[in-house]
């Protein structure tokens, strides 16, 4: 078998046998097949796709590139739940602690954040001493304990896909649904999960733009679950505003505790709950939908979820006090307010202008080697089909020291994100 | 600007700018963008084509990419003719001497082979002590001298070009009528033609299969020196069978002799006269193709094209008594005779197949390093149309020392290169 041959085959819009897709992942892994190689294949599969087999085969590929996690001795059914990716997003935050209490057991690998703001490492890392680092002991452990544990990604994991992606990054072969596909149900699986759920994000602040594509793509995960055998279940949700009423690591962090004491924004809740259903569902700690909500209702009001969230905070030797006392938090020393310049209805907000700016402020990094400001961010008082009046002030802006061109960037760009019409209107649906 | 936009934007179907195509060409040369980006864009360029002007643009950037041999001095009119290769085409051979003794400069550069039997240079090389690699003053003093000379070509001419060629053909990018006609033209535009006639060939034996493909590329060469203000005619032939009636080094130089002196089979003949006036009318040495042809016929019929060979020998220091004795070529001291099986008329001659089967004698190599037995060769006593009785000999096969696996498969090769059909029917179009 030969690379070229490959590339010329996919070219002609055939399909690969789970044998050839094999060959060129792990050859290239390997070093086998050189990157002007994989990049013209890449090419040629945004062109002529990949159909279901051929994106499972990539899939298993990935998977089987590097180490899987296996924690059969703990539990027959492990979750996991991934979004692919967007502002404000802390429903992992919110939603493990629930599930953990709920006596599903949740193995959570998860990543720093690049261009918007942090990843989730990056908001638990906000949390004064919480250790994101566990060795492959400890997070077993902990697991076995307290039946979730979140830890930084092992390089270990789908180094294949490692790779290929950092390819796919500098080659415009980003936006392909099978190669998307591929990249986050492998990971799912070499961490060692069978029950996954899926967030699959669209809007102006995601990277699929309507709920059609997101669709497709959710549709292809759930297959691709079944053709390796996962339960794969999606929700296709609405990233035109950014989610909850924080961006930035502390105060998202601050807005998942509140979610845990009851407080939330209407949004927050409703996908937290949505991806909450269908893993009891899927595992079976719930029949119907009503009897999931009743249990998540349940764990939030009497506090025994937040309280799995402080097991959490003090497993991972982070500071628990945090979660009574939001003054231990890195928060922006300086705060602007962004007000309204008109009586009406917020009719816009847009979710990448707000990532935008925020990362202006210092909450989100270019390159992996930048410094995250844990306590720069936005609070979003008003949010699409809110009534505002003029003066109301739409949104705060926290930070440290920051050029004084990065703020006036910032306050610009914060200031042009929301749009105020006079009319009233239906407040848009969240999930699809 | 950045490789990854501009790889983007070709994606997208979008046209570059001239500034765009030189971007990329000229960083890569330099070895600012990466092989993985280009061969991204050269796939991408596979689906979404360039347009006429683009190809010119990349034309011209592989032009400026190296060293440009400029003429002036000795003639305003340098003619040049390429062909897009085929299987026993020795025209080079057996044109440049009928124009260099119609007062035509020609300054040819020529490659060797790769794949199929030798290029024009390996051809040269089987004349005895015949040096093809001349520096550029002893290049450039022979065309002064008698108007002609063949050399190797120099490695700085076009480097960006090379370099895009060696990735093209381990990236399955080969393919595509832009990059091609950018390849064929910047090559003649560097060597400082400006007056080129081309040669592209269609059939099972060129890289073109249909007429429709090679009148398609024709075109585009055609546009493609307007936009670069060079005069660029095109002829369009088949290459269903192999040209005149050797396929080998020395059998085809000793053919080329043979035609210069008045002996040839009508398909070798009928394609060099095409050039031949194509040329004469581009340089304004005639002003009607029937001027041209009897131009042609009577350098051939007086002997003075075949004592133009003889100089060019002669000043390139080759043995000129070969023109008499062929016995002072190297040829296979071994013969098998394929014969017919069977009264009726030749349907078939596959050049593709004769090609395979004198490789396999030693008439080709499939690495640069491969060294090539110039005594290797086809001798085809029958073409397509000709009328064979049972037993005639169709072919003779020349070698040296071959392993008996190789000359078993020439030979089962060459049986199956050709078919009989009992009836009678017309010659096939050599030029379309």
């Amino acid at each position: 078998m030969r690379a070229v041959d490959l590339i010329q085959k996919k070219k002609e819009g055939k399909s690969h046998t789970q044998e050839e897709i094999k060959f060129l992942v792990e050859n290239y892994t390997k070093g086998n097949i050189e990157d002007y190689q994989m990049s013209a294949w890449l090419m040629a599969v945004c062109f002529q796709g990949l159909n279901d087999e051929e994106t499972a085969y990539l899939t298993q590929a990935f998977v089987e590139s590097g180490d899987i996690l296996d924690f059969s001795k703990i539990s027959s059914n492990i979750a996991d739940k991934h979004s692919t990716g967007g502002v404000g997003d802390k429903v992992t935050l919110a939603l493990i602690p629930i599930l953990a209490q709920l006596d599903v057991y949740t193995a959570k690998l998860s990543g720093r954040g690049l261009g918007f703001t942090g990843g989730t490492i990056d908001k638990l890392e906000a949390i004064p001493n919480f250790k994101t680092e566990l060795t492959n002991e400890e997070f077993f452990k902990q697991i076995s304990d307290i039946k979730v544990a979140i830890s930084s990604q092992s390089p270990n994991l789908t180094p294949a896909d490692g790779k290929i992606y950092a390819l796919r990054d500098v080659t415009a072969t980003v936006d392909n649904k099978s190669l998307i596909c591929a990249s986050v149900v492998s990971k799912k699986i070499a961490s060692g999960a069978n029950s996954i759920v899926l967030d699959v994000k669209y809007g102006s602040g995601a990277f699929l733009k309507t709920p059609q594509e997101a669709r497709e793509l959710g549709d292809l995960m759930i297959k691709t679950g079944k053709l390796l055998n996962r339960n794969i279940d999606v929700v296709i949700s609405s990233m035109e505003q950014p989610l909850g009423f924080s961006v930035g690591n502390s105060l998202e962090v601050i807005e998942a505790l509140e979610f845990l004491k009851g407080n939330y924004k209407e949004d927050l809740y409703e996908i937290t709950l949505e991806l909450a259903i269908k893993t009891l569902l899927n595992c079976k700690k719930a029949t119907t939908k009503e009897e999931a909500k009743a249990m998540v209702d349940l764990v939030i009001k009497n506090g025994s979820a937040l309280n799995k969230f402080k097991e959490i905070i003090a497993h991972q030797k982070g500071n628990t006090e945090v979660i009574e006392d939001y003054s231990l938090f890195e928060i922006g020393k300086n705060k602007t307010e962004i007000k309204a310049n008109k009586d009406g209805y917020i009719s816009k907000l847009i979710a990448l202008d707000v990532a935008h700016a925020a990362k202006l402020l210092g909450a989100g990094r270019d390159k992996k080697s930048d410094s995250i400001d844990f306590g720069a961010g936005i609070i979003l008082n008003k949010k699409i089909g809110d009534k505002v009046q003029k003066d109301d002030v739409v949104m705060e802006l926290y930070y440290n020291d920051v050029s004084q061109t990065k703020l006036n960037d910032s306050i610009k760009i914060a200031q042009s994100s929301f749009e105020i019409q006079e009319e009233e209107f239906e407040k848009p649906k969240l999930i699809y």
